[in-house]
This record gives C-alpha cells, sequence and structure tokens, in this order.
C-alpha cells in the first residue's frame, strides 16, 4: 500500500488533527464525533451551512470548513456515511435561532444518517434542514445511489449558501440557492486508476492498465462504460459533452468551469483537461466567467478527474466571488 | 501510462496554454519560448523576480508568477532545463532598470541555461544577477547536481524575494532576502512511487510495492537509501530530523513548517505527515509560526512528500504574511 499511513482506524483522526493543527485560529474540532467548525461559530442571526460524509474526499468536506463555505462539518470512516450522533451532534454544535443548513450529498448512507440526525434535532425543537446534491451526470441509479449521485458540484452549492448565509439571507432563502444552484450544475468524471482505503488495504475496483471508468462514482462505483484510454481531449470531450448536453448548457450561458482533479492526478495534467474544456466552452457559444483548476472532491489517490459546469446569473456569480477562507489554501 | 495527455511533445504547451486560459486578466505567455509573465510587468522601478526550470513541478514554476511571486518563468520540457534562448528572452522581457532576479534551482542543467543566458543579457547591458537555491539536505551532490540540490524551499525564497521587490527593494537588497531564505531553509523528501514523463512512456525508476525511497530528488534521483516502508510517523520522523539536525533547528525558534505534496499523494495523507511534523516541531521546542500543506513543487504524479523548514525571523515572517497571487487558487 504506497500511502502514508499509520494504523488504518487512525487515518481519518489523524488527518483531522493534522487539519485542526494547521489552523487553530480558524478551526476547533470534536475528535470523538470526527467534527470540525469555525471557532467563531455558531451565530445567532446567521444560518449554519453544515455538511458531513465519508473521508477521502479531502478538501471535502472538513477541510471546506470556513468563512463563506461551511460552518462545520463531520466525516465517517473512509468511503462511509458518519454515525447518526456525529451528524447530530454536528447539527447541535452549530443550531442557531436562524437555522441550520444541511448540504448533503446524495449517497442512501449519507442520506439515512443525516435523516434519522435531522429528525432527532427538529425533536428538540432545532431549526434544521436538508438539502440534496445531486449533480453527476453518469447514470441514475448507482452501487450506493438512488437517482443521481453528488459529487464535486457540491463545492459550488457549498460555496454559494456559503456567501448567502453571511450576507444574512434566512433558511429558506438560502435552500433556495442551494436549490438554485443544484438546478444548474452538472459533473461527470473519469478514472484512470482504482484506489486504496487504508482499513480494507486492497484496490477498490481492479482496472487494466490501459483501461479507464467513464463515469465513475467518488468511491469508485461504476459509470456509463469502461474502454481504453484515449487522448486528453478526446476525454475531456467525452466528459463535457456529458455534462454540456445534460442540462443543457446553450449558446450565449455564462458559466463556471471545475477541472477537478480525484487525489493521484497532478497539477499539469488537469491544466491540459483545462486548455481542452475551454476550447470546447467557447466552440459551444459559452463564456467562462469563472474557472477552478484543482482538487475539490478527491477519491484517496484515485489518478483520474471530473468537469463540472454551473450556470450563472448575476446572483450566483456573485456568490461564486464572495470572499472565503478554508484550511485549503497556497500562501 | 495512466495519465492525461494528447501527443507527448505537446504536453508542456497544452498545461501552459491551460494555465493562461485559467488566468487571462492576470497572465500572458510566449509558447514558442514556454514562458509566462504577469501582464503588469515590466515596470521600470520594481526588481523582477524571474525563475524557470524543467517542467513536471507544477505549480512550479509557471503557475507560481502572479503579484507578490514571479514576474516571469519559463519552462523546459518534463525534467529538462529550459533552452538558454527561452532563459534569455525571459530576461529580455522581464528587464527593468531596477534590475532582474534569477532563482535558479541547484541543477547543473539549470545552471548553465542561466549562466549563458545571464551573459548574454549583461552583454546588452541588461542588469541581471542569478542566486542559486541549494535546501535539500539529502545528498551533497546528486544525478544532476554539484553540491544540494534545490527543491520544495524554493517556494519560500520564491516568496520573500517576491514580497521585498514589491516593496520596492533594491537588487542587492532582494539577492540578500534570497541569500537569508536559502541560508535558512532545508527540506528533504522520500518517494513512494516512480512517475511516468510523457515522452518517455516508462517510470523514472523502478520501486517494489513496498519499498520507498528515502531522500528522492524532484526527479527521482537516488536519496540517502532505499527501505521497505514504514509507518507516517516514522517516515516523517525520518525527514524531520534530517531537516531539523542539519541547519539546525533549535529550542525557542520560531518556523515555517510546510509538507508537500509530491503529485500523486491526496490532502489527506498530507495532513496526517503534518500532524506528526507539528508534534515533532513542539517535541523540539520549535514554534510554527506559519505552515503550509499541499503541492508547491511536484514529480508529476509521484506519490510521496517533502518536508521543508525555514527559520523564520520578523523579517522573514512578513514577508511570508504578505499578498501574494497566482495561478494555483481555490477559490
Amino acid at each position: 500500500m504506497k500511502k502514508f499511513v499509520n494504523k488504518a482506524e487512525d487515518f481519518v483522526p489523524e488527518f483531522m488533527s493534522g487539519v485542526l493543527a494547521a489552523n487553530p485560529d480558524l478551526l476547533e474540532g470534536d475528535l470523538e464525533f470526527q467534527m470540525v467548525k469555525r471557532k467563531d461559530r455558531p451565530v445567532d442571526n446567521k444560518v449554519s451551512i453544515v455538511q458531513g460524509s465519508g473521508s477521502g474526499h479531502e478538501p471535502a468536506h472538513v477541510m471546506a470548513v470556513g468563512p463563506g463555505m461551511l460552518d462545520g462539518a463531520c466525516q465517517g470512516p473512509v468511503f462511509a456515511a458518519p454515525p447518526v450522533d456525529a451528524c447530530y451532534e454536528t447539527i447541535k454544535a452549530l443550531a442557531t435561532p436562524a437555522g441550520v443548513l444541511v448540504l448533503v450529498n446524495n449517497y442512501q448512507g449519507d442520506r439515512m444518517a443525516w435523516d434519522t440526525a435531522v429528525e432527532l434535532a427538529q425533536a428538540e425543537d432545532i431549526k434544521v434542514e436538508q438539502f440534496w446534491i445531486n449533480d453527476d451526470v453518469a447514470v441514475k441509479d448507482s452501487l450506493y445511489t438512488v437517482g443521481r449521485r453528488g459529487v464535486a458540484g457540491n463545492f459550488f452549492v457549498m460555496k454559494a449558501c456559503g456567501a448567502a448565509a453571511e450576507e444574512g439571507k434566512s433558511l429558506e432563502e438560502v435552500m433556495a440557492v442551494a436549490e438554485k444552484v443544484n438546478n444548474n450544475v452538472r459533473t461527470m468524471g473519469v478514472a484512470l486508476t482504482s484506489c486504496i482505503p487504508p482499513a480494507k488495504g486492497t484496490p477498490i475496483f481492479e482496472i487494466a492498465d490501459d483501461e479507464m471508468e467513464v463515469g465513475v462514482g467518488i468511491h469508485g462505483e461504476p459509470g456509463r462504460e469502461r474502454t481504453k484510454i484515449t487522448s486528453a481531449d478526446e476525454i475531456t470531450k467525452t466528459l463535457f459533452d456529458a455534462v454540456a448536453d445534460d442540462l443543457p448548457f446553450n449558446d450565449g450561458d455564462r458559466v463556471a468551469l471545475m477541472v477537478n482533479g480525484l487525489g493521484g492526478t497532478p497539477p499539469a495534467e488537469l491544466y491540459v483537461l483545462y486548455n481542452k474544456a475551454a476550447q470546447l466552452c467557447e466552440e459551444r457559444g459559452l463564456t467562462v466567467a469563472r474557472n477552478y483548476v484543482g482538487e475539490y472532491c478527491t477519491s484517496l489517490e484515485m489518478a483520474g478527474a471530473s468537469i463540472t459546469m454551473l450556470k450563472l446569473d448575476d446572483e450566483l456569480e456573485a456568490y461564486l466571488a464572495a470572499p472565503a477562507q478554508t484550511a485549503t489554501r497556497i500562501f
């Protein structure tokens, strides 16, 4: 296993401890519930934005906590939903009179955990609602999902809701923002390699040296097809067309374009994909108003990438441009 | 080859085109010389900071161009020095009466190219000096280097010189900053896997499934030893002790601590390493005033990491905290 790991069962608490140690002014956490929150939250008059899902997708989710993004997040084991009590404690820790919005990527395990936690919290008169994200166009039903999966488009939902909440919008208004983003965002990914969860010690799926999985899920779920690896440009076109045809994105649209690395693909390759994706936008008459190239939602060390597009209007573009700060940074 | 590539010979110009396409307001480039520069530079009264080396280390070097960092950079093919004419044209494009400082990572190929280019420019009365970075403590002489190699510590030299130049410091003063950072920065890395340059199509070295290369160079050069993979904590201690004992870093020192990913290692694993490195700093009586966890100097898709420490004083800490902007960003 070519990984930096101590004991497999310590992997998640140890990386979370690292995130906390690196951000002592910004974040505080409760490792019992694998939860991280903004040190300066909750505050009464602001809706709290919360998320939580399996680990292995970093920077989602605990590394997306900070001003203008999430107020808090909890994580389960690698590729497994957080336990109900972690979800419940996270809601409780961020509860405010203005309310809590839980953004849930559409996977059965996550939905079950959050459904129960939200019910428990509501029974205690905590104001909390949830919203399900399902941006992955690859397949309708999947190994762990009924309906479409929630993947890297998640970033845009967090970012826009985070900005709307900072502006003082109500819970209903922030939910409307989540719905607007989710309705206008589409993603598809491709895997060149598999990946190895530390506790499993073996790859989550097998793939030949000359093969790729088109439309892969972020836990290695099967996508649309297994094919021979083609050129970067052909791969980009396959992903881009699937995304662009689905909404669809039409001549004259303004978009945010994301090329997301799945963990094992280095920056230069992501920019090769971006280069082609930007050309395809131009050919389709789309204006790229904002772009995002890097790691936003990974699958451990999987070599691969996804393309996400969000159709913008003035409101969404302003939310994306609003300031934000998280553990993930360069300088 | 599990990579996003079109024709191998197009890899570098295509990723550079992607970087330019993603940053139209910030950057402009000349693909003939594989050069990228700030759109708003040069200006007469500011020292220009320039760098250039082989590709495959992104975000170094062209993705490190921007306000408060590099004014320009040129890149050679993957893991090969840029040609003399590219270096010469880059100096010329950024030349100002205040002068140009070329920051060269210590490799023979890079030094030869920049030596000649600087001589050519000086013969034309362009004010230009170069400074050699050699922060890698692993080995004294190496496959492509006499003396120590220049690796991820390079980031701190660029950042501090970039900030000093923005402040209006003279060429001599900015060179003194470069020297101060280089004298106080130390790095060592480890590789768990090899990597495949697109034009080569095969790994740059072979390594068994249970082995790691301790003290690896960023082009896969041999380090101190080839051993069995140990725990993340043991690996961190090996790298940390080599770095900390070398300067040495002593009780009471204030430091910047970087955990740099080599391209194929995902964020969570880097934070596992950071978690231990921060503990080791505490045990040694070092205060981590600033921390950096992410990809700063990669080796294509190599799984691995390096640890860099810079001993700070008030001047260097202020330079690191100064604002900067490059192609590499999250929001």
